[in-house]
């Protein structure tokens, strides 16, 4: 779903002319249907509106956003194809610029959107509102300080594919070919932005490497360097896990909650440490769902489809109940 | 896919002034190509085409009107970024006049489809071109009749969303971040279509919401309010499910068939009840398969990886067996 | 992800005037991040550059190709909608023609991406050059020439899935709706590109296959005519595996590969034969992990959620262990 965007596609009906009854003459009983609309806002969203709406973060430009820093990162490989020696700098400084820029605007409307969201009053304060802009522009200057180290990180990810995939024939094919390593690559984007206090353009980065890999992965999870996803479809990684270096997971991995304790009023109790936490060296694979505040140890394998709910110690190797073959 | 669409993107290539084996005087043997095509269509579809083909139903078209109708719903999420109390119903007056006039136009292609397969004798009658020109209009203006309730029920899913999960901040966290909140609006807008006799628009509804999102919902499928669809990639639901209120699924959930009965030629029955109910209040976690016109009573809980084809009272509680661990 | 695009999409700030700020003189300290990144990325890849840096396959490129490709195989459904028995041969050669001058340029590219990649020496070899530009040229040509039996096979696939799923009212709507029959037209392109020596375009087709889908089939992968894949989120074929005809597979299962032997070296052996072989009139289940070079005899089921790593007989039905329910 594009966010901002109402632009209808209409085709040309070449029956039109023949046939009058789908010409000028639709009516659709619009003013009924918009005003039970609006009263249905009203009705959910009763302190919504002042004025000026709150400006949205918008998915196509965040989208934009991943394509700019991927290119400047690995300019190679998603950057131009013309790029030489001599350019490449350029052209990574270039992008890199107008990258950043674009970010900016987008941090900075979802600090006002969450400020807002949070303090209706506040929130249209104008020293306030200059608060959060200077916020956003540090952020944002971070972010950019922290992106050789990011890169770092993904280059560990790339060898660790190369090494723990057969079928892998180059770093290339990973870069080009691979959905875990575009889910990677978003996910240390969207937790760099998260950690410095823009938590819902981060979710939205989430969102978006969702709609590209099927890999979910909350930007609020600690993932260390040498990780790889293999194939990838439906990974969840939950906002509290806590992963180590040199883990490998296959598709459809689900590291999860297991309970939600709520408060004395039934409402759910928010951020808790509620995730499994995955020491270094460990392989799960294909299916298993690992759920609660468990420590999966050092060296661990767990086989396709467990379901595992209490902590193991490092070395193990827990594998599912037989199968019953007739 | 992209349905329609046969412009291919050609990159100037730089290379080919120096080496003209990649000029104009490529040939390719088009003309053994396609004569060899147009026999394999010939043999496979012997009666489709009788002077004018079928116009299809166009996947851009929908997923414009995917976009338009979601910010008629949601305008301060999906539409616009300057709305004001005083311009937003112009919005969504404007963005609904535009999109119901597309849909009406994909709603009638895709009745002439159906009825051109179905009769192909019938198909191009003008009387009955007419009359489903005439239907289209009406599933089209029923259904803009119907968008204040289907707001009413999608809200209530956002409650869910936001009650069900520790890790939702805002409701607009979830409206902009949730691939189970987007897969649920396609859903209720392709089971709308569906009900009201639009069957063949409502699945190409469905496998755009699959696209985008990795979660499948066949249109036919009915659901209460209150639906919340966490992470979801890989969730499936057939056509003649039925899911009570305040149901939560996670990833991979299946409630899918468990066998198709044939006819006394072998071909499968078309369209008997043949998936689960799901009553009010049940939970069914992450890669649990349930198969069968089986009922999971009131209040259940359905553990991980579960995979149940037998119904089972209320308040029941089902896990998979346990783990081997050495 | 796309690759080559580094357009960076720029809201117009409304905030703009009022709050210089975030106006012109904002800086990123972009001389030391773009100084760092080139530091990490002469670490990582140092004999990368060599003057000219290797063109890279267009992912945008390809998807345009599949477009295409699709449209000349099923030109009703996937080409234009004013399609005339007089005019669909013209659009079939036209689309065809476009299509097959795009596709040549990309196996052309990938073909000296690869070789730079394996031989940075002869990769700038003008003779080696030439040499691959005439196999590109050559591949493309046996690939057209393939289309016609390719074409016949995906309607053994159209056939299977009418004949498989109750839910599917005609062979339009399977074209049309099920990710599936997506999934299986990009597989069958891509192998056939595989087979003729194109590799690497070939697994970026399966990146775009996945990406739509969720179903990611390596082009390497054998699989006979009559096949079906139900719903298809989360499933994985590996390289090696090898399918009969009349096999149907559900969401979610793996074939896929239990242990990667290592070299003397601890470097993983790559290319030998790991995954399942699935004899004809297979069905699998939602969500069963099939794991290492083992035998699924014929006319074989395997049920939902089981993880198997043994060959099992012609016949065999495979459950999983029961559930507790308390």
């Amino acid at each position: 779903m594009n966010t901002h965007s109402h632009i209808v596609y209409v085709d040309r009906d070449p029956a039109d002319e023949e046939l009058p009854s789908l010409g000028s003459h639709r009516t659709w009983g619009l003013g009924d249907v918009v005003a039970a609309l609006r009263k249905s806002r009203e009705n959910t969203h009763k302190i919504r509106h002042r004025g000026r709406i709150r400006e949205i973060p918008s998915q196509e430009a965040l989208a934009s956003i991943l394509d700019g820093l991927a290119a400047a990162l690995f300019p190679t490989h998603y950057g131009q194809t013309d790029l030489t020696d001599e350019s490449i700098d350029f052209f990574v400084g270039t992008t890199l610029n107008s990258t950043l820029n674009a970010l900016v605007e987008q941090v900075r409307r979802a600090l006002l959107f969450v400020a807002r969201q949070n303090d209706a009053e506040h929130g249209s304060d104008a020293a306030h509102v200059a608060r959060l802009h200077a916020q956003a522009l540090s952020i944002t200057r971070n972010f950019a300080a922290q992106l050789p180290a990011l890169r770092d990180l993904l280059v560990s990810d790339l060898q660790a594919a190369y090494q723990g995939d057969p079928a892998a024939t180059s770093m290339s094919e990973i870069l080009l070919c691979y959905p875990g390593m575009t889910a990677t690559i978003y996910y240390r984007i969207a937790h760099a932005l998260y950690g410095l206090g823009a938590p819902f353009v981060a979710r939205m980065i989430s969102r978006i490497a969702h709609s590209s890999t099927g890999i979910d992965i909350h930007p609020g999870a600690k993932i260390g360097g040498h990780f790889f996803i293999d194939h990838g479809t439906g990974v969840v990684i939950g906002e509290t896990a806590v992963i180590g270096q040199h883990v490998r997971l296959y598709q459809a991995v689900t590291l999860g909650a297991k309970r939600f304790p709520a408060d004395e009023n039934g409402v759910l109790i928010k951020g808790n440490a509620r995730h499994p936490i995955v020491e270094d060296d460990v392989v799960i694979y294909a299916g298993a769902t690992i759920l609660g505040r468990i420590t999966i140890g050092k060296g661990s394998t767990i086989g396709g489809n467990v379901w595992l709910t209490q902590s193991v110690p490092p070395g193990s190797n827990v594998t599912q109940a037989q199968m019953c073959s007739d």
